[in-house]
């Protein structure tokens, strides 16, 4: 919006030469200090940053901040949802009551979660440019895989308290190596009810004014003690302030503000709908499954909140890509650009001409993308089982090779990741799987077509159905210790298992690594290329006062508490319990949490809930520290508005919004609804 | 294509001044004969249009022709399967074992099933422009109403063996008064397994070559006698030749070739897109509801057809949206027109700028829409029960009103079909109905959002998954015998009811006809009118040669039996039941229906089955009887390919194609597979 209000306000033609304030999800590396202490009117330094990143921990693919010295971490409740959930059964459901353990020996694993704190980072662009230099193809993708593989390696071997990371960044310009100090034992230390985090559920969802106790805490250990973590963010439950200015340092997901006009033009109109369509048939069918009756509407719940939060993104998305006045920005950005290599000759030299380069790979994307989307990237449809048999059966057959040689997810620095997911003792309801899988194979036929040949070698003479019942019912890889001995069996121990799903993961690997082979060499090889070269341009024309696209990995971004004003209406910075009271009508989903309902008469009504700000955020961004200018912690973010989904594709300072629950509302909580006296001493609240 | 081939072809800017060859749905009092009779070589003239116009009947959405002097129709199975579904039940299913009557005593009555043949067609332009001129809004949209009703009613009185209707031509550039013999005593005479009409299920739908024995019999009584139809079209079962001339004549039910680039533009980013994404979701519960059990999957197998037929052409259409080549065409098409209007300073002054009046407008639909659509037109989700429900409520409040002041639904001159369809004897399952309810109920809520306060009007403190389930276990709208006391007892019996549906109808009526009556007024009234400028203009320049946009009313389409070429790979034009036993697997949906398959040695495995023509046809076309020159029946259509479904948008000669099934084919069915004799004889078949 920036750009094309300007646009319409004036004919000048502009050069943007960086970011403007309160845009950008920088690294650490390279952040503004002195432009955000100018915008802001704070004097953050160099130790403040080191101090917030050693205190900001990535738990997969989410976020959460240190707040005491014996490593516990503040998070969301919806991040740490699939741990209460792992942890409850029908008959004893956390997800109904909350985890409300009275001391820390009652806190329990959260089987598979893993936490991150980056320890390190250095530059490695020079090694993987090299590496691809004068290649095409999938050999370019293989030499690429194969020298990150190797910068892991050589730089973390396989030690399990490390996880060493190649991080491409600017699509391409620059590359890091991150290394993070790796903590497997992650315990849950406190789950409100899921409905006082998700009150107003999926219609709430990527919404403001908002009223969510999205707010969890868990612990990390090693050697059965919680982990020393003297560096912690101070807990400060004071109410925030209206344009308090804020930080938030956590690991968002993916952005595509570097996507030229052709390759958005795709997302558009092939690759967002696609997933969008298919997508929405998923829910119906989870959605029917889980009124069927009470166990399977406890067994979907977080397949469902899933769905719909994916969903919701895309729809704001679409929603975004058809503003034009938003889009015309874009499309400005990038003419200026071209404009500004055309006019340089030896610029133009270097660079070529990505922009047409992109524009005529686009009719092989759309040929190529519907396959390897579904076989590959969609494959199983989210069936915990399935992704299992995969790792089981890939992970066989690449672990022998030579590092270099594997796909990338198992290399030997990766591979504590992958045990790590896959002996995680987790329930597991096969019920659910079926539908998933029913799913996936029936919309893989579709949207392939019958006739293409790789649906013969997927299914056989089977529907989609009958191979979907046939594999969950007869899997027993719901057996965590039958994972381990396929595992640490290897290749021939998977092999000769007569495990249905084993043997059709077997099967089906020529023709799902076949698509993805023919994608990554016709596709994301040449986009990879054209990429860098854009990448160079930018750098070229705009300096290095660049931020580049959300990876999943450690970002900061600054802005501050505020509401908004949009057609006549303002919508103020903050919410209140209050608030949260006159909204609820008892009825799902906006009832409130019963604990929560409880503590009416204790919480004071003023206390403020969940704050808006201006911070630069997308999804991964949940429970990322919110840090005022002291290294404190305020708050944790946890959404965005559904206006703010076009973010993946540009900052609106007069429209972005991130949606955090504060502090002062996450004590008020442990002290009067769910009785955590022994937290609010470790945080040091009286 | 064509336009747009053209346009890359040449420099030239191109005037169009009618139709290309074989492009057109064009009505009976305008039908181009001699360009007909030039392009295939062959020479039909006024009493051949005439004849073919009497043999052919509509059917609700769909179409068929009289084969027999007793009243005898071919149509599709798909066309006829309500019926088949309605008189099955789920242990007599006919639906699985075909409706194979040995004699005529046996035809069984469709419940709810009109026929209506063509008789009269009358100018009434001058009235219906007189009625709105100088009006606008909501005024403009009642007077017009207003004057249809009082027309239809003049003409038709309240006579239930005629119909009249007023029928909207070039989107207001010509209203014509269509009189209709009705017949409401249709029978069932003969329908083959679903499995034979629906081989290659949702997968083969909309595509070619094709494998469909979709054709079925009804035939129309009166005082329990069939109908004397001695104007028939004479069956002739010889195997059709490629290139052959044929005429299509049926009702298609809606183009959308005359919208101008500003109303596609709001098509392809918000109406289509809408649509297609709830309705995957819908698609996706009923799929999963038919998946738990047997009895589900057969109360949803309409339901399931009916939702992924309108999916799979909703998906054809986005296609076509984004195919730039093809758009251009319009895009240039619409650009001359503009210019010649531009060009003649008197046509400019009576035309005005009806492009920016409807560009302008398209804020307002993106506004409007999702609040219409959502309790207008897709309200109750496809409900049996909710539409019943919805009839006895709107006639009981519309009925004590003058003819001109009442909804146009309910005009004396359509009480008639209101009363056919509601007084119907159908089975009800309320399980789907609950499905269909708490899908639309819970998408009202998510698309208007909570806070939209028709939301607490509609829902109150219920959540949709509580109130569908009330509703539907509550309801006793099932019972015809019901219905009928509530039709007949009026208002007083309507509120006096204490069934819930009808209560909830009661309570819901201001908020889904302000919500009309808003989108009347502030959408429909202004785009009527800018249309119906554009049609004067396009007459202006054009001339009256020209085809209006489909509208569910009697058209005449010509081409011959043809293949195509695309990409390097041609498609014949014809299929045989050899290709069917070639294609079939034994897995659903490629399982032969059983007594096809029992016969497969009788029948000649060079028969011709399916064939494709250059006909132009669009959803609404099914059951159109398939004429030679010589006005004999050689198939009926029943779908097209998925490519043509850009037939919404233009006719492209080189792709759109419609597919038929054979009297050939039908002929050897009848005989090997299903022993009906007696219609063969009917038929004059020896």
């Amino acid at each position: 919006m920036r750009l094309s209000r300007l646009l319409l306000a004036s004919s000048l033609i502009l050069f943007p030469t960086a970011a403007g304030a309160e845009e950008g999800m920088w690294t650490f590396d390279n952040f503004p200090i002195a432009a955000a202490n100018r915008d802001l009117g704070v004097s953050i330094d160099q130790k403040w940053l080191d101090r917030v990143r050693l205190a900001s921990v990535r738990l997969g693919s989410a976020s959460g901040g240190l707040v005491s010295a014996e490593g516990l971490i503040l998070t969301n409740e919806h991040v740490a949802s699939r741990c209460v959930e792992d942890l409850s059964k029908p008959e004893r459901n956390y997800v109904q009551t909350g985890f409300t353990p009275q001391s820390r020996a009652e806190e329990r694993l959260c089987p598979g979660m893993v936490a991150e704190i980056l320890t390190d980072i250095s530059d490695v662009t020079a090694r993987m440019h090299a590496a691809g230099a004068g290649l095409g193809g999938e050999a370019f993708i293989k030499a690429r895989d194969a020298e990150a593989a190797k910068i892991e390696t050589e730089a973390c071997g396989s030690d399990k308290t490390r996880r060493c990371q190649v991080v491409t960044l600017y699509r391409g310009g620059q590359f890091k190596l991150y290394t993070y100090r790796r903590y497997a034992d992650v315990r849950l230390a406190f789950a409100p009810e899921h409905r006082a985090s998700a009150f107003g559920g999926d219609l709430d969802n990527f919404s403001f004014p908002r009223f969510a106790v999205d707010a969890a805490f868990v612990r990390i250990y090693e050697n059965d003690r919680p982990v020393r973590t003297p560096g912690f963010l101070r807990w400060n439950p004071a109410p925030p302030q209206e344009n308090q200015p804020v930080f938030l340092s956590g690991s968002p997901g993916a952005t595509q503000r570097l996507l030229t006009q052709a390759q958005l033009g795709t997302v558009q109109d092939v690759t967002l709908p696609l997933e969008q369509l298919i997508n929405s048939e998923l829910r119906g069918r989870l959605l029917r499954f889980s009124h069927e009756n009470e166990r399977n509407a406890f067994i979907a719940g977080q397949a469902i909140s899933s769905i719909e939060n994916v969903y919701k993104r895309g729809f704001g998305r679409q929603q975004s890509l058809i503003d034009e006045r938003f889009m015309a920005g874009r499309a400005q950005t990038e003419a200026n650009l071209r404009q500004r290599v055309q006019a340089d000759p030896a610029l133009r030299q270097s660079i070529g001409d990505p922009w047409t380069d992109l524009a005529k790979l686009q009719e092989e994307i759309v040929r190529l993308y519907p396959g390897y989307y579904m076989l590959e990237v969609r494959a199983g449809g989210g069936s915990q089982l399935y992704n299992w048999a995969k790792d089981l059966v890939r992970g066989a057959q690449e672990r022998p090779k030579a590092n270099a040689d594997r796909l990338p997810e198992y290399g030997d620095a990766r591979l504590a990741q992958v045990e790590n997911g896959l002996l995680a003792a987790r329930p597991t309801y096969p019920e659910l799987d079926e539908v998933q899988l029913a799913w996936w194979l029936s919309k893989v036929r579709e949207i392939l077509t019958v006739d293409d040949p790789r649906i013969a070698q997927l299914l056989g003479k089977e529907s989609p159905e009958q191979l979907a019942d046939r594999l969950t019912r007869g899997t027993k890889l719901g057996d965590p210790a039958l994972r381990r001995t396929l595992w640490e069996g290897g290749l021939t121990a998977v092999q000769a298992s007569n495990d249905p799903l084993i043997q059709f993961l077997l099967k089906i690997q020529d023709v799902t690594r076949s698509t993805r082979t023919d994608y990554e060499g016709k596709v994301q090889a040449p986009t990879d290329r054209a990429s860098e070269a854009l990448a160079k341009a930018r750098f070229a024309v705009f300096g290095t006062s660049l931020y580049p696209d959300a990876t999943g990995t450690l970002r900061l971004t600054y802005g501050r508490l505020r509401g908004w004003t949009r057609l006549g209406r303002t919508v103020p910075y903050a919410t209140t319990f209050g608030g949260l009271w006159q909204r609820a009508t008892g009825a799902e989903p906006f009832d409130v949490a019963p604990r929560l309902l409880a503590a009416k008469d204790k919480i004071t009504a003023s206390t403020i809930l969940n704050v808006a700000a201006s911070t630069d955020t997308i999804g991964g961004s949940s429970g990322s520290p919110a840090v005022n200018a002291k290294g404190e912690i305020i708050g944790a973010n946890f959404d965005s508005t559904v206006l703010t989904q076009r973010n993946a594709y540009g900052y609106d300072p007069e429209l972005n919004r991130s949606v955090l629950v504060t502090t002062s509302a996450v004590t008020a909580a442990l002290r009067h609804a769910y009785g955590q006296s022994h937290l609010l001493r470790e945080l040091g609240v009286r």
